[in-house]
């Protein structure tokens, strides 16, 4: 087996989702499987993630069928795969969350497999920051760390995601998790304030408004959303921004602001695939062709 | 009198802002203030706009010390100023108006002085859309026609309003104003639809996210908010966007996509200097070299 430019660990579920177009049940989800779909489109990707013996055979071999490698991906004998439900009737920027099972999501352990420890970037989708920091304990020294977060942990254990944010280069958020972290309204004045925790790059997500990066000696750059006009599950949409961000880095296997820029372009383009379609359903009706297509017609547009 | 290269109209204004920083009373303001001063830095402006003789003459000094011809200022004996008081405590993005005395400009008539009539560009900053036709119907067929309006017109006086955008080449408006207008909530929709009211561009403003612009042949671009860590005061920034857009447009002297693009930088630029200090005042501290660098400095971030 080789190893994977990027591994990359978060939560494998279920959803249902209830949007004004209809409701469907049991979508391939959760974090990591979002973020290993976009990202994949650019480089191999190594899956860690749990799940159950429920958790079909279909979505294991759409997984293989792409550029992920599902050895770092634990199936739980008689467990159950963790289940969300969500809706977005009033507004697609805030989903409401109706049910949360966590299943054997509850009890993981991520154990990163021998090969994938010296990935070149290691991707820490959300999930609890205990865990995050034992993911980063089990890489080796040089992989490059991007870190996911939400809101719960800011409210619940903000000691630990400090030390998550301490110890990663780049730090992904949304603006309500900026704002709430920091206590700063400005988002401006929020993202600068994100670096004093350790980061060198902090890229701050605005849904439709596109994202923001801050980095150290002053350096900002801002990027729109690619234009989408039918909005149809945003589940993921950050994770699939963050596929497309972080793989454009380990394709260009540096960090420059240069590449953090054309980085963000990647991610907003992802992102604008991602919401089309439910689950990650519209990356299965494209090609690399189509989303290099529209990251150089986005580059004309801006 | 030579002719100015943009004709504006709008209002004229002392403005009282609130801010959690503090009160400031009878400051100068109006639409086509913020407007003009903006634009001033770019090309010559003739305002044509109302006020009393309670008009401070300082006013009327430091317009005319910029590049902004005041033959269509009209000061009505024995009258009072266009007066607007409004806070913003908890938002930014929204200001709160606690009272307006439309004094003088109730009875606004705008009549365009005979220079001004073969203008390069006619903008029509936020007035009644019948004030805005009439203005229309002075200036020469050839002018370049720019409008902005307000959500109060699309509430009362909507037929009026389309006749505008029928007559204009560029629409610029809020988000929450062609959300509004078009009854379409994703914005992308709502700027296409825009364009089949009859303008070649529609711009739509979003404050701190940036601006996107509109036009046929599905022409899209979008450009984020120049980033400021403090707002003092956001009254004017709309207007100032549109100076600096329509500026632009002037010195360019064409109105293709390609100088479209680099017009909403100049707004988000000239928006950016409006808001970091009351009433149009940051922009009597800065010059054309400054500002210069500014568009660079945001070239390079975007």
């Amino acid at each position: 087996m080789t190893t994977p430019k990027i591994t990359a660990v978060g939560s494998v579920g279920l959803d249902t989702i209830i949007t004004p177009t209809g409701k469907r049940e049991e979508l391939l989800g959760g974090s990591v499987v979002h973020f290993a779909v976009s990202a994949s489109f650019l480089t191999k990707v190594g899956l860690v993630g749990i799940a159950g013996d429920d958790f079909s055979e279909e979505h294991i071999t759409f997984m293989k069928g792409r550029n992920i490698d599902l050895e770092g991906l634990e199936l739980v004998e008689n467990g159950k795969t963790f289940r969300w439900t969500g809706s977005y009737l009033d507004d697609f920027n805030m989903a409401k969350t109706h049910r949360t099972d966590l299943n054997v999501f509850a009890d993981f352990q991520p154990e990163i497999p021998e090969p994938y420890k010296s990935s070149q970037i290691v991707f820490l989708a959300n999930i609890a920051p205990a865990l995050q920091l034992h993911v980063i304990d089990q890489m080796n020294e040089s992989s490059y760390r991007i870190c996911d977060t939400m809101n719960l942990w800011i409210d619940i254990t903000r000691d630990e995601l400090c030390k998550v944010f301490e110890k990663v280069d780049i730090a992904i958020m949304n603006d309500g998790e900026a704002r709430s972290f920091t206590g700063i309204d400005n988002l401006i004045k929020a993202g600068k304030k994100m670096l004093e925790y350790g980061m060198d790059y902090c890229v701050i997500k605005k849904g439709e408004h596109g994202a923001m990066a801050f980095g150290k000696n002053n350096f900002f750059t801002a990027v729109p959303a690619f234009p989408v006009e039918e909005v149809i599950d945003p589940t993921g949409a950050g994770d699939s921004f963050a596929g497309g961000f972080v793989g454009y880095i380990a394709e260009a296997g540096n960090h420059d602001h240069e590449t953090i820029k054309k980085a963000l372009r990647w991610g907003s383009v992802m992102g604008s695939f991602n919401v089309s379609d439910f689950s990650c359903d519209r990356f299965r009706k494209t090609g690399i062709e189509e989303i290099n297509t529209r990251v150089a017609e986005f580059e004309t547009m801006i």
